[in-house]
């Protein structure tokens, strides 16, 4: 994927710049026929995602990528532009769906909207945000939604 | 990842062969360095993930592997030996939680239960199962769970 520079440390949010229904959008990654294969090779190897033809006859009449896949692009766009966070992203799990397949020729874009924020009551230096991330290819179809539970640091308080 | 080949046809489960407790077991895939910093940096481009030294101040302590690529790893051991569907596995979502993370030199399995079975209403080819895989390391800990939502085919009745 094209490198983008992650947004610099200070522009990074804290538990504590976060609102409730804050949104962030991430550039654009076009996924081809080459690297859907080359991911469904080592992680997923089926034939609706390996060979055009193969794929015909199957439920997704076509070549799709797998959801793994479309899993991995999201959290890259999600670290170099959809989701400055201080901390990096830290999962520790959500809900994932993905209602249409990702074609070759999609081009992806993350966007992310915050559902929940709280403050750990044991570690007063970090807390938990719910995110909504919703990937959508260039016809605004969402090919995958997760709602991710993050872990984010907190100011340290002076 | 070691090739290993998939089951034969005439072994595979369909919708009507599944029953709610039965349960698959994968081989296993031994996690490496290499494999870990090889995957971030293509998807997960974060210090904890690419960089042994600068892991340890992080909340991981050490370096691990991308949710994604423990995702990635234990889609690639159903679909090599671990859950052996007649259409191949076709997910459509669910849930996914990283207890612990993956280290290099873990040695992962994936053990795979039939929660729900429910046969399609409208489509009577074909149903969905949830299935809940439990991906676990060499000392029985578990690094993912997944409860997966799954298109299943159903036999052609004649």
């Amino acid at each position: 994927m094209t490198t983008i520079d992650a947004p610099p440390r200070d522009e990074r949010f804290y538990l504590d710049d976060l609102r409730i229904g804050q949104r962030f959008t991430s550039s654009t990654h076009v996924v081809d026929e080459a690297q859907i294969m080359a991911f469904a090779r080592q992680f997923d190897p089926q034939p609706f995602h390996l060979d055009q033809e193969a794929a015909k006859d199957t439920l997704f009449e076509g070549l799709a990528a797998s959801g793994w896949h479309t899993a991995a692009i999201t959290m890259r766009l999600l670290v170099d532009s959809g989701l400055p966070l201080a901390g990096g992203i830290l999962g520790a799990g959500g809900e994932i769906a993905w209602p249409q397949p990702t074609r070759p020729g999609d081009a992806l874009q993350v966007e992310s909207e915050v559902l929940e924020i709280t403050p750990s009551r044991s570690r007063p230096d970090r807390g938990l945000a719910v995110v909504r991330c919703l990937t959508r290819n260039q016809r605004n179809e969402v090919v995958q939604s997760l709602t991710a539970k993050l872990i984010v640091p907190r100011r340290i308080s002076t």
